[in-house]
């Protein structure tokens, strides 16, 4: 089914421990679009200044990413972020943030894309979040993403968006912050109690932590899949650790291409019960892991769905016990 | 098979955000032996003073712990931790050690234990633990863990140490300071050098990582347990998640408990393949997380087989994935 998402599309200066990549395509959506278009076709929406290079514009053209809803707008300049990674690379120091077009007025989505089905709002505004709901025509899941910023400083606006979504995906600081709880689950639940139906907090090395209202997901087929029968699954809660990798270059996106991953594969799988998002979840990890192996887009961007594959099968095999 | 515990027995005052636990039985060695007797009859090799309570002594009649290597030194007084958790209590603050017996000469063995098959070596200077290597009469496994005190003061013993056992148990912090590597797949694959077959790298709230040398693990039977061909698992990495509790009430004793669960399964199921060591750390898990739930020893002391395997299956159904 159809996939869309809104988000930021920039040009990223990184530096890490292993190098610097200066003026590269980066932003939320993009690392969201690489990884989901693995899955499933993707529509992107976003907007751009006149500087934004034309070769850019191209990569998008190697994957199944349609790119008619992202609006290049005469007189302005595009998103730009410079951000450091140092010692254990768990966090990026921010160095320089020029908002640029993203202080403007939103970009729409385009009539060809409201049918979109399963729809991820990247962090921006919770108010400009809402705003794409609007244009919404029936989706079946929207799911949204937020950040300290709008958490700290306009809670009520972000509350008010999470009782329009089904689903949440944020990391666990962010989760912590919003709640007020230290521990993740009982974090999750507070979420819950906002609207969504699920909310999946990222640990970053740690993996993720699905918190879900098993009543109000959709229901799988009986057994389908884990060999678990599904009513052992009332709770609604899932763990998983991180794919572990030895080659953590730049951990640039990894949040992005994780919620991709999930996004890709329920549009991909058209299913919105608890193993379908357990299955996205463990996707997610697997595209993440590609993600941080080198700098910027490189790998997720020449990834293929073989790669994803085989990591896929390593990741059951090494997180698999009895 | 036969399993033996060195370590420490204690009395404990612990304050937690939840209240606080006053001259309670601890120590290391404690914490293992209850968890383990879950699985495995124990055999406990410690040394206490004469305050030692009768109490504390009765305790351990409640399970299968055999207390012949339990030495009570005349003269001497029971080593002593004062400990306190605040904020996420992911780390205890030590407001007092009294190291008391432990700094005089360590137990010995009994004659009638030394010809244990399953051996631990909870915390202790890495001399002695090579005291009670040298004590032992054909061992089939051997694993240790360590602390920051030995790594940072005795770095050389402790590696003479290393190459003398066949796995160890420790956690994050201990990993990346004894071998300098931020990344713990690294940092196992370190510690694999100096002897041990396997490493179980502890990661508290956040589960666990096992880097093995599948070269010099046993071999299991080919396929058994997990459905997977043996010849798929010859990376020997492992990654699992905590079992999510809601309910921290005092972390004391986890990774000891953990310790006592991977243990006690591999010596009740006679094997070290890595499958088994796979199930034996999801076996910890379980445990650590009944054993956090209550004050002190509370919880885990009074647990049933039972409340481990529906604790297991629980873990299970909300770890596994397709």
């Amino acid at each position: 089914m159809s996939l869309l998402v809104t988000g930021t599309i920039g040009i990223d200066t990184v530096e890490t421990p292993f190098g610097k990549a200066a003026e590269v395509l980066g932003g939320s959506a993009v690392y969201f679009s690489f990884a989901a278009s693995l899955l499933s076709p993707v529509r992107l929406v976003g907007v751009v200044g006149e500087d934004f290079p034309r070769s850019f514009r191209e990569m998008f053209q190697q994957r199944d990413i349609d790119t008619a809803g992202l609006e290049l707008r005469a007189g302005s300049k595009t998103f730009r972020w410079h951000g450091k990674y140092i010692g254990d690379m768990n966090a990026a120091e921010t160095l320089r943030t020029d908002l640029n077009v993203v202080s403007e007025r939103p970009p729409l989505i385009p009539e060809a894309f409201r049918d979109s089905k399963f729809v991820f709002l990247a962090n921006t505004h919770p108010a400009l979040q809402r705003g794409f709901i609007d244009q919404l025509k029936g989706p079946r899941l929207v799911v949204c993403d937020t950040m300290n910023l709008w958490i700290s400083q306009f809670r009520e606006e972000l509350i008010e968006t999470l009782g329009r979504v089904d689903g949440v995906i944020f990391n666990d600081g962010e989760a912590r912050l919003l709640t007020g709880e230290d521990n993740l689950i009982l974090a999750g639940q507070r979420v819950l109690n906002w609207g969504p139906k699920f909310v999946i907090i990222k640990k970053g090395e740690h993996g993720a932590v699905l918190v879900s209202d098993p009543q109000r997901l959709d229901k799988g087929s009986a057994g389908s899949g884990s060999g678990h029968p599904s009513a052992d699954a009332d709770d609604g809660l899932f763990v998983m650790p991180a794919y572990p990798t030895t080659r953590v270059v730049d951990p640039t996106g990894a949040g992005d291409s994780f919620a991709g991953g999930v996004m890709g594969h329920l549009a991909s799988a058209g299913q919105t019960d608890l193993e379908a998002i357990k299955s996205a979840m463990v996707r997610g990890a697997c595209l993440a892991s590609i993600t941080i192996e080198s700098f910027s887009l490189d790998s997720i961007r020449t990834a293929r769905k073989a790669d994803l594959e085989k990591r896929l099968a390593q990741f059951r095999r090494i997180s698999s016990h009895t």
